[in-house]
């Protein structure tokens, strides 16, 4: 850290920028992102997060007034996205089974593929507290929208009724991506099918994974696929 | 904190024991686990420890070398008992479908039912550091027993073919509890037949739960049950 070029306030810096995103609050973001993740979050200072990106402390402050502010806008980027597919999925015509697969899908896809593994942080004691209560609530709204399309695949017709709390386990089963992840150190891109295909299977339905994987696909297509990917990217969050 | 009695070494205290567990190393391993556990593992310091016990930092070296000692003991609490059971069940004679039953039903309930979340600090990225190199190979080792019990239950008969890699799911299913404990504060006692019921239902095994359920309840009644639950207490542990 020592090595690193600390510019005054204002002052451009002369090297290349060595962070993800284009404007100094992606690269804070993208530093304590993996800072977070990889020294944790308890054990990572403000300071040490400027340094990672290369500005003073001070100018962090001018971007986020504290560490749990940072906290809270990388939680929020993990269900940003799947809120707003799973919205939109709500609102589409096809069988809840394939709003199921494609949700479960997208969310199964953004997690694997983000730049740092972000869910790991979801156990944090720090959660609990009253500070992130609105992300504990959007993040229970996701699994709220896994629950009521996976209750209405479980009330479908299914050659083996499933377990009567099986609907809850989508969401859960869901992010056990984060956990291959983490004991991995990547996710195999194989569970992009074998998790959603797996969460229908739990609920007892018994179609064909190629023609769900299809359909499920055209109905991503079908989205206005562009703005949920922008809503990914921290170099577009506000 | 202040008020706790700092007895010297060697001498009585003179309140009672608030912890569980009838041993000072006991007590210490039931206060770690509460502090790692709520106010997370970083911020938890050997003093704190020590405190929260009512006992000198020095005597608590005495039990332990360093902070990650304790650490070490009580992940490995997480997977000492399964691991047992899951040994006597891959010998006994019973159909794959039955001891996964079995194995997930045991997990689930030790998992949900200990005094602290432990399973928590799983993620941590304490974790990936050559001091932990035992315990994530005997994780590793307990997550092999489940794929090769849910290998062998895929490949029998089943209504719907299950995905191709369904089979490493059964452990992450289990381990969700760990999750929902997390999230809601306590883990549905339903969970302890939901999560064993789901995991063969995504392995596409369609038989009755009722009757698996009395099958994998007999086959643990014949384990030798009472050095496995010795095995979970920490004031057996050595």
């Amino acid at each position: 850290m020592a090595a690193v070029t600390q510019p005054g306030p204002g002052r451009p810096r002369l090297g290349p920028r060595r962070r993800a995103g284009g404007t100094p609050r992606a690269e804070i973001l993208d530093a304590a992102a993996e800072l977070f993740t990889t020294k944790g979050y308890a054990s990572t200072s403000t300071r040490a997060i400027a340094d990672a990106v290369g500005i003073r402390q001070a100018s962090l402050y001018h971007y986020f007034a504290a560490k749990d502010d940072i906290l809270d806008v990388l939680l929020d980027l993990t269900v940003t996205a799947p809120l707003t597919v799973a919205a939109q999925l709500a609102a589409a015509a096809a069988p809840a089974a394939v709003r199921l697969y494609a949700l479960a899908w997208y969310d199964v896809r953004q997690l694997a593929a983000s730049r740092w593994n972000l869910g790991a942080l979801y156990l944090l004691p720090e959660l609990r507290s009253e500070r992130f209560a609105q992300f504990r609530a959007r993040r229970a709204e996701l699994r709220g929208h896994y629950e009521q399309l996976a209750t209405e695949v479980a009330a479908g017709d299914s050659t083996a009724a499933p377990a009567a709390g099986a609907p809850e386990l989508a969401f859960r089963l869901v992010e056990t991506v984060i956990d291959i992840r983490s004991d991995a150190g990547i996710a195999p891109a194989a569970l992009e099918h074998t998790i959603p295909e797996t969460v229908l299977r739990m609920l007892g339905w018994s179609g064909s994974a190629t023609e769900i994987r299809t359909a499920a696909s055209a109905l991503l297509d079908a989205l206005p696929v562009d703005e949920i990917q922008l809503a990914q990217m921290p170099e577009h969050q506000q």
